[in-house]
């Protein structure tokens, strides 16, 4: 009996225990590590185009896995569904549908592996591997070489990747740098490799791509000396300790005793080999691959602190894997001496500012810019500075710019609403330059802005030609309502003036016979015949439905095109029309609800409408829905391409109940919060904390807000709010409020 | 009650109906489909090197899936862990370690496909695929292209390709033949298109790789008229109707409906466009799809049919599977009207028999010609009468020929047992002509032949220099003792001497020291150092221990080397001596029992020799073992390569209790079968069933053997035995009989 006593007193004990647990993990854990939330790998299946390497925040080096294969799939060099590796190159590009980069591919290779290969020259070694054999976090990416029985680790520090491999006994083992390797797009122009002594290599690899000049110069030491080295020019031997060519290639030779570790690390610059050794010696003067490790680790655990959520581990991971892809991009472009090639191909100088370029800006404009801006607004004063260098390299702020290019994919001066977002929201800047930069870019006679200027929109017919006219419209609009605010807070009143005019000009395509916005000839003729589900050569990716609501800077003039109601039944429709079997939808048309493309960024903010005609419950519940279905923790977890952090933001603003459906005028929408708390820690070192009451997935509704502690009853929340601190909470239900 | 009786009934019938069932199936079911258990994708993982597309019995045309990845492990076009398809060639090897053919590459485009693909020119496309939407069975390959929604499908006569491609709706798909595409060693050196008519084109692909000249001629047609049409040669576009290059490609266009099937008939020849034309205009004239596919399937069901089995399901899988691996090669070499390819380079008429090539002899002397010739000897017939021809055409026998080349791949002139195996057992051959060709192969100045006929045996130090010296002299010693007894039964007495004494020339290199058969230098002293588990190179893709036992034509004097008794325990060391964990095996040593690798042809006759010296249990449980452990019915199904039938031969005689372990004196070393019953269906009407009583897993050993239903205590059995027809019990038991 004593006994039995003691069991069920012991039994009460630990449950005590786990309520006492439950009850500590139910607050945010300030301890807790984030990066463990972290799946490297959603992204790399389906239209995501994410990889899974090794990179820091922002960082200049992405050292990631290429499977070697071309195609959409394969953008990022790494396609889950595959199983081959080609190699690690240096350089991808995250989410994007542009296959270029792929700088400096580095393979290991044994005798157990070259017996495998075909004994014709010039072949490429492919080995399998497994992803059961294969483990990524953020920073770090590992993975074993099937075909040749060789574990590769990769890190980086923000200019310098840092290979770690280890080798199976072997009289022929080598490291191979293959500056010819290329894909898609990309293809080397001139490439070098010059062995500087026993264990140090450099050079450079020229390629052109959809960037057009793009340049990496390189220092490669290696932590073993070489035992005999080759290099080649194409497929020649080359009898000399240096090599140029079109493509070359550099083979380092070794005997390895089993399980013997050769480490390398490859600094970049866009600048000059010197560059790269400045990177190498400044970032990595040493050999501890595991403190570089810890290193990246810790950068990406401060990073992932400026958000602290409370929710499930699905949500977790999901939360964080986005706030990780959200800091990818933009890329580090200048040395630590500040040097970089400039968009105008000459070598720059960067003073007072580090040098950032990848810029997506037609996709990120929307969400994630405005993100950045209120997580890390340093990094902001730093992109918009690059903005300002790019303007001043090339006369233009950058379209979609990238490795000191522009390359003019996509539409709108995009730069504009960052750079604005960025000055009323107080981060510093020359804003007489900026305004000057944004003034330059919309008003240049190119991109069909000499049309735009003198018709007030851009006919089909004219010399600029049909390519998503209407689009540009839209876009060079809410660009410059940005100008305008802008010009108006310098007290340039004319100015402010004639672009609060153009900023109307999406009027001028509104067609009210089929309320939809609709392209029109030099004589202001409707096109016809015109069907708006249609994808046609005038919208850029998109339809006529998707591009109606494209006017995120005055909403109530919208909504007055239609009157409230009709509008608000056409919002309706645009959620529930759904594309017929036999409609043909493009590639970027995914994530389909109704007419509703969650896979592109045309659509991002249209379901916050419903908040501007009273019926927030309708955003509420398909913020939601958007979140469970367009979203996952799958390597296929994106509906769409990510965009270089613009589908993450979506999520994370989203998840946090807000967004910013202007993004350049300070205000988020409110919607129900899809985690139980989300703590922001502010960089101003405050704290502003977003938290639910009755959080359940059958409640999605908003019955009350509370904004430190008092009843808040907008809608909408400031910027300036947000960063002076506080709480809101949000007390949700299973029925609507009305 | 009454409901409950009634229930109570039906059950009971239900289990009678069962137990009747149960019944029917345990005896041989000569009805049941044998095509169903074969499961093509065994042998395209690990080393198999196996292709999983359609082909007929010893059919010209293997059209199969292309990864379009190079590789050893890729040799046979396909590897089951890769996930991309680069389209469907038409020739293909299968089980080698050889990276040739892959002739004329057919790919699906559609408009979604190309969207998907890099904007640059000259990307080969690579849709991916998944297994679950691919479907294989003999003379029909199935599989969904993911990225372009095409479905594509296989299937052939003899020397026509049949594809039949499925689209989905699409202004823009696209049929391409790709005579450019290559892999491994295969390159082509001209190729040549010609747009015949609106639905017709012709030309050629000469290549050069393994097979040095080889010329694949080929006739297409499409069922549905070229809406427009684009040749190019290299990346240039051709404007004619004709193009020729190193590298050639064809494109049908057209509009496609959904689900519109556009079929292809791509007919090959070795001699010339006009017997491509004629092999069409035979072999497949119409467009039945459907009705091809049944045709192939009974082909295959009929030669399937040469052995009923009665085991598992797995157990029928694995033997069909192998059964129809072992009917994949030799390849049909010449056309309808006997024409083809010469190994001379002339094109050659084949007067009477069908010209066959593919023959990988070193491989298949050992256990698949001996099948051939129990199972299909008019098959035989012919392969001995394209020896001749090649004979005719070289002066010597092939040693590894293909597509009308000598490789000169591997050593021996081991088409001599074929020969003379096919001569013994009463296959009808020109014997002088036959004579002839063994002895000029024997005799001819080159191979080593010169110093093994001056010395007896090939010095390492001598001209011939030390490559696989060893292995050679074992090889011809063996195929010496060949031509003797086929010198004896022409009545030349004096050859017959000459080669008898040849044959006994593996004794020079015997080392009584080590006892093992040791590399020796011009002055008969043996190599020093010697370590005979090292694979070096005087022993070919071996060691020492492997090549020692290599003396399949006089066993009894292998075992007085050592008598009988160290004979014994040196082969109990063979399966028992393990190489050391850092012991490096070349990649075709697999398959590893001790020293004994079943994943190389060498090994295959040891685990026999314990019959020889009074220890049969030892090669029941041996053989028990082989099969147990070194196949199975997944994707890496073999240990090593499946080597064009070799590997499948020696499961299927092994597994009916019988192998020919000298494969030339038409006797077969008796074991435990594997299986419960095989019915072999003898060409010549009668049957010869091997039974078992008692089978189980733990009932290896033989206790006693009945023919005809007499007590029968031989272990062993005569071809001549055979083909009379009978039945052979063997009961067995869990314990051996000593």
């Amino acid at each position: 009996m004593k006994q039995l006593l003691l069991a069920v007193a012991i039994l009460s004990l630990f449950a005590n225990c786990q309520n006492e647990q439950k009850k500590q993990t139910e607050q945010p854990n300030t301890k807790e590590s984030l990066t463990q939330y972290v799946n490297t790998f959603i992204g790399t299946d389906g239209p995501g185009n994410t990889y899974p390497g090794a990179v820091v925040p922002f960082g200049m080096v992405q050292l990631s896995p290429d499977n070697g294969l071309p195609g959409w799939d394969r953008i990022a060099g790494y396609f889950w569904p595959d199983t081959t590796i080609a190699g690690f190159s240096h350089t991808h590009l995250t989410g994007t549908g542009a296959g270029d980069l792929y700088d400096l591919l580095v393979m290991p290779l044994n005798s157990r592996f070259t017996q495998s290969l075909p004994k014709a020259a010039g072949y490429r070694p492919y080995s399998t591997f497994s992803h059961e054999q294969e483990e990524a976090r953020p920073g770090y990416y590992k993975v074993h070489l099937q075909s040749s029985g060789i574990d590769a680790e990769l890190t980086v520090t923000p200019r310098v990747g840092f290979h770690r491999y280890t080798f199976p006994e072997d009289a022929n083992s080598q490291l191979i740098l293959d500056l010819g390797y290329s894909l898609n797009w990309d293809g080397p122009t001139e490439t070098h490799i010059q062995i500087e002594n026993e264990n140090t290599i450099s050079g450079y690899r020229m390629s052109s791509g959809w960037a057009a000049d793009q340049r990496v110069y390189f220092v490669a030491q290696f932590s073993k000396p070489f035992e005999k080295t080759q290099l080649y020019q194409g497929q020649e031997l080359v009898e000399d300790n240096t090599t140029k060519g079109k493509s070359t290639k550099f083979i380092a030779n070794y005997a390895t005793s089993e399980g013997e570790q050769i480490l390398m690390k490859v600094a970049l610059s866009s600048a000059s080999i010197e560059g790269a050794r400045k990177n190498l010696e400044a970032e990595l003067p040493k050999w501890d691959f595991d403190a570089t490790v810890k290193q990246a680790e810790q950068t990406w655990e401060k990073a992932l602190n400026s958000i602290r959520i409370k929710g499930s581990d699905y949500q977790k991971e999901l939360f964080y894997t986005n706030l990780y892809h959200l800091f990818l991009t933009p890329s580090l472009h200048s040395d630590v001496d500040g040097q970089y090639k400039g968009a105008d191909g000459k070598t720059q100088q960067a003073k007072g500012f580090k040098r950032y370029d990848t810029f997506s800006l037609w996709d990120t404009y929307r969400t994630a810019h405005p993100l950045y801006t209120l997580l890390t607004p340093d990094h902001v004063g730093d992109f918009v500075k690059s903005f300002l260098a790019h303007y001043e390299e090339t006369g233009l702020l950058p379209v979609w710019s990238m490795a000191g290019n522009e390359t003019n994919m996509m539409i709108g001066y995009h730069a504009v609403p960052v750079i604005v977002d960025a000055y009323f929201k107080g981060i510093e800047l020359d804003a007489e330059k900026a305004y000057a930069a944004c003034k330059a870019s919309a008003t240049v006679k190119d991109r069909g802005i000499d049309e735009y200027m003198e018709y007030g929109y851009i006919p089909f017919d004219g010399k600029f030609g049909n390519h998503w006219v209407v689009s540009m419209v839209m876009e060079y609009a809410y660009d410059d309502w940005c100008i305008a605010q802008f010009a108006k807070a310098l007290g340039k009143e004319e100015d402010y003036r004639y672009f609060s005019k153009r900023a109307d000009s999406w009027k001028n395509l509104y067609d009210a016979s089929t309320t939809f916005i609709r392209p029109k000839d030099k004589n202001g003729k409707f096109l016809s015949p015109f069907v708006a589900k249609e994808y046609t050569e005038y919208y850029c990716e998109s339809n006529a439905w998707q591009y109606f609501w494209h006017v995120q800077h005055d909403i109530p003039a919208l909504i007055d095109t239609l009157g409230q109601e009709r509008f608000a039944q056409k919002l309706d429709s645009m959620f529930t029309y759904y594309p017929a079997t036999d409609d043909e939808l493009p590639i970027f048309s995914t994530g389909m609800i109704g007419q509703y493309a969650h896979g592109n960024e045309p659509s991002h903010h249209v379901a916050f409408l419903y908040n501007h005609i009273g019926q927030p419950w309708k955003t509420q519940e398909l913020v939601r829905r958007i979140l469970d279905t367009q979203y996952s923790n799958k390597p296929d977890g994106y509906c769409g391409n990510e965009d270089c952090g613009q589908m993450s933001a979506w999520l994370l603003f989203s998840a946090m109940g807000m967004y910013p459906t202007n993004p350049a005028n300070g205000i988020y929408d409110l919607t129900s919060p899809w985690v139980e708390e989300a703590q922001i820690n502010l960089p101003n070192g405050k704290i502003f904390t977003v938290k639910t009451e009755n959080q359940a997935k059958e409640h999605p509704y908003i019955q009350e807000i509370r904004l430190n502690g008092e009843v808040y009853t907008s809608l909408n929340i400031r910027h300036q709010q947000l960063i002076e601190g506080g709480e809101l909470v949000f007390v949700l239900g299973e029925k609507p409020v009305q």
